[in-house]
C-alpha cells in the first residue's frame, strides 16, 4: 500500500464505498506495508546516481550474471566486486561491455554515465604495495558512486617523506581513505596533517604476528589522532561507500 | 621560521647582507620548521570554533588546571573529558562558570559563544539506558564543537518500535552517531535505515562473554549494513569528534 | 493510537467530519505507532504472569526504589537480580514486604499471587557450590514467572554418582537448566541421559586459564551432545527466561 | 542384563535354582548394565519418531555407506548431515530412493513415514542468502523430525522491513530458529517481537573480523533480549534438535 | 543399599519372604545407589592416608571452619588451601594446634600421624621468588598427603648454573614439579636431565603480555621436551595431587 | 673428556709428566664436556627398553629414511609417528619388515623384542571415533616402550553408560590416557572414578568455535576432577611418553 | 630539490637574478623536498655496504625481475627473500650468477665484494632442525650485509649440553640471533650466559596450542632474562637487520 | 670451587698430598662449581659499571631495605624500579642519600660514581604524556647504567613536525629507545628516519581495545620498518638494559 492507494480508501470511506469495518481489516497490515514504503523511499533517493552492487566472494559466476542480469533491466549502473580472473571473464562473455579492474578484482557493467554526485574529492592513500588491491577496490567503488578519486599508493610511513610530497593533494581533499596493513601507523600521521574525516581500512598484509588483520585494526582503532574511523579488514569497499555519504552533495 | 622571517632572510641575501653559505647553514633545519608551520597553520584552520581538549582520565585535578590555565590564556573554549566528581567539584573552584556535565563525566569553561559550524543536525542516539554516558560524552563533545545536537537515547532493538518513534528525527540527521554494547545491533537497523554516514561507537556495558566491549566492537566492524564506521570502545569523544568534520560547512 | 482512535477517525472520514488530506496527514507516523501497538500487544500478552524485572548492577539504591515504585502502580509483581546486601536493605525499607535471597541476589516485591504459566517441572542443576547462586538466580526468576522448580545441587562430573540418586527428578523435568563452571561438562552428562531441552549456563567460577567463565562457555557450546542450547556467562536470569518460555501452556 | 533377564535371576534364586553367592556376583556388574538399560530406554523413547542421525564430514563415502547399512536393518529413517555433493551421489546409488538436498548438503533415507511429533510450527529464519545452507540445514533437521517447519529466508536487519513482511509467519510460530552471520543482529530483533524461545545459530558468513563466526557467537551471547539461547557455530543441525524437543507433544 | 543388604535381599527372595515384584521395584534404583558404592569404595581406598581438603577461597572463615568441623569429626586430616591471613588466624582460633604456613596460604590440622605412601621423593623446584608461594603450596599439599618432599626454589634458566648445583635432589627424585611464571622454560631444561615425570605448574608471575599465566602455560604445553605434562595456572594444590598418585606404593 | 681421559689427567700431574698449569688450562672447558657426559649418561639409562622416535611431520621420507638408517645401527627399535601413507610406504620399501599402523599414522622398525618396562597396564580411552587416531598414536607407543596396553575406545560423555561397562580395565589401570575433543568433559568423568594418574590429550576434533582444540584443552585445564594433567593438543605421544615414565619400574 | 639547487637559488637572489617573491613560491614546497633530501641521505649513508632487499613472497618471478633488473643498475648486491625454487629457477636463468640458498630461500645477486661493516661476529644460534629455515635467513641476511657470521644449529634446551659444547663462539659473538620455536625457551638460556645483545626470532614450528608461533612469541616477551629483544615470527630477515645495525663500525 | 682451590687440588696431586681417587670424587660434582664459575665471572665482567637491580613491584619495603643492605656490602650502586612513593620514602629512611625519581617510580643508592660504559647516546624518545614515566624508567635505568641520554618526549605522530623538530637529536643517537602506547607508530617513523637499532617499548596507555598494551605491542612487531626489535609491554627497564649492551664499549 502506498499514499496513492491509502488516499483512495480513505476517499472510499469518505463516500461511503467502503465500510470501516473492512477498512480496518485492511489497514492492520499498514505498518509494516508503510515502514517499506517509508524505507525503500528512503533507498531509492539514497541510490541517485550510486550503483546496484553485487559482493562477487562465494557466488559463482554464473549466480552473479543472473543477478546482474535482473539488475541490468532497471537500467542502474552496476558494481561487481571481490571477483577473480576466472569469473571475471564468465561475466565479461555476458556483458561484453564491462570493464574489469584486476587489481581492484572488480567489474563494472555501465548502463548510463555516472551522475557526479561528491562535492570534494576522495583521496584513497595506501602504504605499500601490497595494499594496493583494497585500496583500488575503495577507489574504483568511490568513482562509481560518482565521487572525483585520487590515488596517493605506497606511500608508508617507514618513508614517510614521500607521504609529505603530495601534500597538495591530501590538503585539498574533502575526505581521506587510508589503507594499510602491518602496524597500520599511516592513517595516524595522515589525520595530524589534516581537518578531514579519514577512514582506515585495515588490510590483511603482514606476516608472523598479523594475525590475518587483526593486529592492524586493533592499531587503528587505538590511534593517537582524533578524526579516525575505521571499517572491516580489506574493506574497501566499505570505506569507500562511506567515503560516499560524507561527500555527497 | 614562518614566512616572514624567510622573507626577510631572502631580502638580506639580495641586499648582500647575509652570505649565501650562512644562509644555507639557517635552511638546514627549514624542513622540520616548514613543516610545523604549514601543519600548524592547518590546525588552526581546523580548530576555528573549536574547543581545546583536555583528556582527564589519569590527570590529577591539579595537573588538569594547570593545563586550562594555559589554555585560557589563549581565550579557546576548554572541553575537559572523562572527570569524576571529586575532579570536577576542584575544576570548577578554580573557573566557577564551568559547567559540570554528571552524566557525560565533562566539564566545559566557555569563554566566548560557541561558533555554529555544523550545517545540519548531529543525531546522537544509543541503545540502553547504561550506554548514555558514552553517548552524552558524544552530544556534549558535538554541541562544544559547534553542532546542532540531537538526543534520541533507550531505543534498543529489542523493543525496536521506540526507534521507529523518532523517525522523523532519524531521517532528517546529517550525521549519526549510535552508541550500544551487548550484541552492538544498532549501527545495522539505523543504517539501514538512513542515507547519512553512521558513527558506531561500541561501549563496554554488559557481561560475562562481553569481554570488555570487545564483542560489541567487533560486531559492529562485521556489520551487514553499509555506511557504518567504527570508533574504539567507549569513545563518545572519537565519535563526535569524526560527526564535526563531516558536518562542517 | 490503537485499534480505537483508528476507528474512530475512519468513522469521522465516513461521516464527513475530517478531510482525507487531514487524515492521511496524521495517518503518517501510522507505521510508527501501529508497530508499537502490535508488538506491545504482543509482549503484553507475553508478560501474563510474568514479573516486572529490573537489572540491579550498575543501579543506585535510589533508581532500583524510583523504578520500582513506577513499576507498583501497574500491580505487577516486581523481580530485581544483582542485588548485593546494602541495596537489597534500602530496597526492603522501602517495600517492607519484600523478600530477599541473599544467595541469588534477587529482590522480590510480590503484588499479588503468583500465576502458574509452567506445565511441567523446571529442574535447576547445578555443579558445584560455587555455582549456587548463579543456579539460585535461575531457580528464583523461574519460580516468580509461575513455574514448579526443583533444585539439584552440587552434582559435579568428578563424583558422577550424586548425580545420578535423583534420576528421578532429571527424568521427570520438563525442562533442564545446568549452571557449571571449570570444564563445564555437567551439561553433556545430563543431556545424554534425558530427552528433553538442556539450558546450559557456564559460570565464572574458576581460576587460572578460566578466563572468566569463557573458557566452560566455549566448552558448553562444543558439546558432544545434542539438546542443549547455552548463555552467557553467569546469565542465571536468562536461562530461567528461556526455560518459562519453553515450559509455557 | 535387561528387566527379563533380572527377573529370571531373581525367580532362580526363589526356586533355589541359583546362589544367592552366585547371583551376588552376576549382580555385581550391574550397575553398568542396568544405567545402560536405563539409558537406553530413555533414549528410545526420545527417538521415536526421530531419524538416526549420521555426522558426515570427515567420514568417508565408504564408512557413511557402511553405517548407515546397519542403521537401515533397524527399519528407522536416516538422516546423513555434511556430505558434499561426490559423497551424496556415492550414497545415492547405495540407497537410490535416498534424497540429496544440495544446499543443506544433506541426504534422507526414508524408511517410513515421518511421524508427526511437534506441536506448533518451527519457523526457521535467516539473516543473508550466505547464511542459507546453515538455515537449510536446520529446517531439513526439523522436517525430518516430524516438525511444521516455515521458511523465512534473506530478511536480515540492514532491511529490516522485510522481516516485518512475515509477520504472521512469526507471530504464530512455536520455535523459533534463527540463523545469522556477521554482527549477528537478527536474533535480537526476532526475539524482541515474539513469546516464543529463539534459538540462534551463529554462522561463519563474513570476512575481516568475523573471526569464523566467533564474533558473530559472542554478539548473539551478548544479546539484550531475553528468550535467546545460543548454539555453536553453523551448527544448524544442532539448533533443529533443541527446537524439536521444544516442540514435542 | 550395599553389599550387605542386596545379599539379605537376595536370601529374603530365596526364603520366599519378598516376592520377585516387590524385589524388581527396590533394584530399580540399583545402579545408582551401586555406582555409588562402588565410587565410594575406590574413593575410600584412595584417601587412604590422604587430608581432606578445603578450597578456601571464596569460602568465609565461618564456613570454612563450619565444614572442618563435620571433617573433623572423621578423625581425618584436614588441609586448607587459599587462605589469607585473617582466615588463617580465625581458623586457629577454632583449631588452636592448626599449622598455618603464610607463604603456601595453607592451614593444616592434624589428626593422626601423616601415614607415608610415597614410595620415593617429590622434588617441587621454582624458577624464581615470586614463584615460591605456588611452589609451597605443593610442597605443603605433597607432604601432607605422605610424601617426602625437597624444594628447589628459586633456579630460573637465566642463570642456569644454580640448577645445576643441586643435581643430586634432581636425578634421585621420583617425581618432579616445576613451578615457573613468565616464558616457562624451567620445565623443559628440567626434563631434559632426567628420566622421570615432570609436573609443570604455570604461575601467573609476570608483567606486560604475561596473560595472567595464559602465556606460561601455553609455553609448558609446546615444551620441546617429552616427560612434561601440564595443570592449570598457579595449581600447586593439583600438581602435588598428580604427583601423589604417581608416587604411590 | 669422559672418566678415563681425567683420570689419566690427573696421574699425568702426579707423575709429573704434565704442569699445573697445562692442567687448568685444559680444565677450562671441563664443565661443558662433563656435563655432556652427566647428562648423555642419564639419558642413557632413560632410553634402556625405549625406542628411537623420529616426528614425522615436515620431513620428507628420503630424510627419515636416512636418519632411520643412522639410528638401526645402534641396534634400537626405532618409532616414526606422523606419516602419511605415501611416506610410510616408502619407509616400508627401504625397511621392509617395518609395520605401519594407518590410523595412529605411525611405522615401528623392530630391532629387538621390546623390553617390558611398565610394571601396570596403560589404558587408553578415547571420547569419539574421531579421537581414535590420537588414542591410537598413544596406544602404539606406549606399546613400543615396553607398557602393557589396554583400548577403550569412543566411550563419550553424552552416553555415559559406555564408559561404566568397562569398569573392570578402569578400575585395574595404572595409568590412564583419555582423549577427547569438543567440550574434553571424559577425563574429568574418568578421573573421578579411579585412584590413578589421569592425562588428558586435547584432540582438534569439532568445528564452530571449537577453536582447533584449544576449547577441549582450557576445559581440561580447568577440570573440576583433581588427579588430571594436560598435553598439548592431539600430542598422543606425549601422553604415552609421560604415562610410560610414570608405568617404569 | 637539493643541495647544489638550493644553493644555485639563493646566489640567484643575491646577483638579484631571482625575485624574493619568485624564490617563496618555490621555497613553499621545501620542507618537503628538502625532508626527503635529509632522508635519503641518512639512507644512503646506512646503506654503504648493505644489499638492495627483495621481499619475494607475493610477487611473481616476473616482478621479481623487473625489480631486480632495475635496482642492478644501481651496482648494487641485491639480497631476495622469501623465494621458493620455483621462483628462484627462473631468476637464476635471468641473473645467471644469482647463489640460490635453498633452506634459507634467499637468492644473491653479487655485483661487487660485500663490503666489511661489521666489526664482530654475528652468531645464529637455533633451537631445533625445523628452525633451520629461519635461522639460514638470518644468517644469510647478515653475511650479505657485511658480517661475519657463526652458526650454531639445533641446540634446544632439551638437551642443553649442545649448547654449552660450543662455549667459544658464545661467549665470543657481539651480537646473538637466538631463532626457537615450541616454548621459545632458548633466548632466555642463552641470555643468561652472555653480556652481548640477543634478538630473540620466534618461529612458527610446533603444533597443537602453538597458534601459528604466537605462543612462543609470547614467551620470549616474556623472558626472565635481561638483554633480549624481539622480532616477528619467522622474522629471519628482521633480525639481522637489527643485528647489523648494532654490528657496524 | 674456584680456580685456586681447583689449583691447590692439583698441586695436591703433584705433591702426592692427594689421590687420585679422591681427586676424582671431589671432581665428579665440577661441571657444576665450574660452570658457576664461569658464568659468575662473564656476569661480573658485565656488571662493571652497571648498577645491581631490584624489582620492586610484589616486594614489601622491608623486604627491598634487607636485600638492599646485604647488596651495598658488595658496594655497589644499587637500582631500585616500580616503587611507588610509600615504598621509596621507607627506603629512603634506610638510605637517606638515596634519590627518587617519582615519575620513573624508581630509586637510586650510589655507593660511587657511575662508570661511563656507552660509547654514544641514547636517546629515549615517547609519544605521549602518559608514556613518560616508562620512558623515564628507560631514561634513569640507562643512565644509572653509565650512559649518556638524551630525552624526547611528547612527540607522537598526530602531531609529527615535533618529531622533526629534534631531528639533531635523532640523527646523533647511538641508540634509539622509543616508547607509545595506542596504535604505537612511532618506532616506525623514527626507525624510517635513522640508521641506528631501535629499541620499541609498548606501553599500557590506552583505553577501549587496547587490551592493556596488547594492540600496541602486536603493532611494533609488524613494524613496516627494519631495524626495530621490541621488548615486554611498559618494560622501560629491559629496553634500556638493551640498549646499554648495545651501546657498551
Amino acid at each position: 500500500m502506498n499514499v496513492k492507494t491509502l488516499k483512495r480508501l480513505l476517499e472510499d470511506i469518505r463516500k461511503g464505498e467502503m465500510k470501516v469495518s473492512e477498512a480496518m481489516e485492511r489497514l492492520k497490515t499498514l505498518p509494516f506495508e508503510e515502514l517499506e514504503f517509508a524505507t525503500l523511499d528512503t533507498h531509492r533517493s539514497l541510490r541517485q546516481g550510486y550503483p546496484e552492487v553485487i559482493y562477487g566472494e562465494g557466488k559463482s559466476a554464473a549466480q552473479i550474471k543472473e543477478i546482474a542480469k535482473r539488475m541490468k533491466a532497471r537500467k542502474e549502473n552496476i558494481l561487481i566486486t571481490r571477483v577473480d580472473c576466472v569469473k571475471a571473464r564468465a561475466i565479461k562473455r555476458a556483458f561484453p561491455k564491462a570493464t574489469h579492474n584486476t587489481v581492484a578484482r572488480t567489474v563494472f557493467i555501465k548502463s548510463h554515465r555516472i551522475k557526479k554526485t561528491g562535492k570534494g574529492t576522495v583521496l584513497v592513500i595506501c602504504a605499500g604495495t601490497s595494499d594496493i588491491p583494497v585500496a583500488e577496490e575503495a577507489s574504483v567503488t568511490a568513482e562509481s558512486m560518482g565521487n572525483d578519486v585520487k590515488r596517493l599508493y605506497d606511500v608508508g610511513v617507514a618513508g614517510i617523506h614521500r607521504l609529505f610530497h603530495r601534500k597538495g593533494d591530501i590538503f585539498s581533499a574533502n575526505v581521506l581513505i587510508v589503507a594499510a596493513g602491518m602496524e597500520g601507523a599511516l592513517p595516524s600521521v595522515v589525520s595530524g596533517l589534516v581537518a578531514r574525516p579519514v577512514i582506515a581500512v585495515p588490510t590483511s598484509v603482514g606476516y608472523g604476528a598479523n594475525l590475518g588483520g587483526l593486529t592492524t585494526l586493533m592499531a587503528m582503532l587505538n590511534s593517537c589522532a582524533s578524526g579516525i574511523s575505521v571499517v572491516n579488514i580489506d574493506n574497501g569497499f566499505g570505506a569507500a561507500y562511506v567515503a560516499s555519504l560524507i561527500n555527497r552533495e
